[in-house]
């Protein structure tokens, strides 16, 4: 895959756009139904909840495991309420992310952050009950051939835990103003970023009852996808002014943050980046052109400008 | 019920002490299997996890959970995880209602809370990977006859949600300083205490494959139960010292907060949590003497010093 023309990569993240765009669509539409409404008491909690999800992310998360779903013979209605829970954890990690204790920030995906619109306690309670809801949301979706709704939990609450997502949140703070080993760098980026991105497409996959090679196969791909977009992250957060990117640029530097342009460089962390894409893209060689979807969004997220 | 003699109510507070006794340390050897190790890395979040976890909670839900099994024919092994999800998801309640922003209260369970000795930013994210891993322990339950991992983890998830345990936390929040009704102020605990409490008898029930009415008379039992619970914590408050209470006590009034004293005063607030606890056991008859223990525990809840 690596020998591909310009055209013809191209081509596929032109495909990936698209797919991107009508799947946000519709994880939009099955969030909103799935989300109490802002009429639904307590009305302040349930119009942060929206607040922040409804915020115009790019909902990489959700897509990416509706396009594995379909690289594995699933559908997207099999795979909806797994995309949604997934959309609901990334924005509650979101909501405490961004709050004073935290990273401190005031802006989120172009607009104010939730604390910053609804005050600290109502932001911590609108990420608590997002993470809630999305066990919720997911305990709904229709057991596939090989995977019932035990399964789906226990992939969904691992890759979020303390193990995972959170675990990689603690070890990022303590990173915080300290010099570490680009191999423990690595390490916190896999549980921080990667986790939720390899459980993004795993959750797909097993929602159309894939086989365990093809979740070994996808677990690879999502594992150096998440790496790759964590370091391309970091090198945005550097590289790109403030209102282009959505979010105070420039913070991890100001929090003295472990980041591979830190530690590595700009030129060393793009080609990191790049290397980790393309074996990515390896990990997709045995589902051929069912994984174009896939491939795409592996060489979009790549070259993304913010 | 109502009529029992004073020994007979002596005899069954006795039973239900020696029976929370025995189930806390069922449940803490359980949860201690459940929870990732300190020497688990990330070590400090899963230090502040068990900071917080094992410090000596009177496992108030998880018995209920346990005892409400065995009143429907079922056991404690197959009640344990569903027990011990309860008593994560109620410790992470605690951890974020604490914090600055919340509560912001310096004691909890005789000693200082969470964030007092990890820090805002852990004591957040203990509290996150805490209610993430009570999904995780809860999809771990056998399914019953009538009840599936799908039904334990709905039952959960919106038990400790936007409209019940996280929304009366909102409206808590911002019922501070105001006048607020009688009506309200019970809806508020509903969701606040209430809602954690009927899941905990009804989870246990289900484990044990319980029909739908005994789920019904269970409900209505927690409800009644939790009702009751606040209004003797809202008077502990008040008439406890904090050395006893084992948190700061006068908080409520210190933060004008709505309760059941401060709306009709402390004699008509005994009244009405005992009204409530006999509304509450009237729920058990149908259960003759499978639900002594949970009328101990109803008796024991009302009867209690701190």
């Amino acid at each position: 895959m690596a020998e591909k023309g310009l055209q013809e990569k191209r081509a596929l993240i032109q495909l990936a756009q698209e797919y991107i765009e009508k799947g946000a669509q519709a994880v939009n539409t099955a969030l909103d139904t799935f989300l109490p409404s802002e009429q639904t008491p307590p009305k302040t909690l349930h119009r942060a909840m929206r607040y922040s999800l409804f915020a115009g992310g790019k909902r990489i998360r959700p897509v990416l495991c509706l396009a594995a779903a379909e690289c594995c013979g699933g559908s997207w209605e099999q795979a909806m309420p797994l995309a949604c829970a997934l959309e609901c954890i990334h924005t509650y990690s979101l909501i405490h992310d961004d709050l004073p204790a935290m990273d401190n920030d005031d802006f989120r995906r172009g607009r104010p952050t939730c604390h910053k619109v609804f005050g600290e306690a109502m932001a911590i309670l609108a990420g608590d009950a997002l993470l809630t809801i999305a066990f919720e949301i997911a305990a709904q979706a229709q057991p596939s051939s090989r995977y019932g709704v035990k399964d789906y939990v226990l992939e969904l609450a691992r890759a979020a835990g303390s193990r995972e997502m959170v675990g990689g949140q603690a070890l990022d703070l303590q990173a915080e103003g300290r010099r570490i080993t680009i191999h423990r760098l690595r390490n916190l980026h896999l549980r921080k970023t990667s986790a939720l991105l390899a459980c993004s497409v795993r959750l797909g996959a097993m929602s159309a009852g894939a086989s365990k090679e093809d979740l070994k196969a996808l677990t690879l791909f999502g594992r150096n996808v998440g790496l790759a977009f964590q370091i391309i992250d970091d090198i945005l957060d550097i590289t790109v002014p403030t209102e282009q990117l959505g979010k105070t640029a420039g913070k991890d530097i100001a929090a003295a943050k472990a980041t591979y342009p830190a530690l590595i460089g700009l030129p060393s962390s793009r080609q990191e980046a790049q290397k980790l894409t393309l074996q990515a893209l390896e990990a997709l060689q045995r589902f051929g052109d069912r994984a174009k979807v896939l491939e795409g969004i592996g060489r979009l997220l790549l070259d993304r400008k913010y």
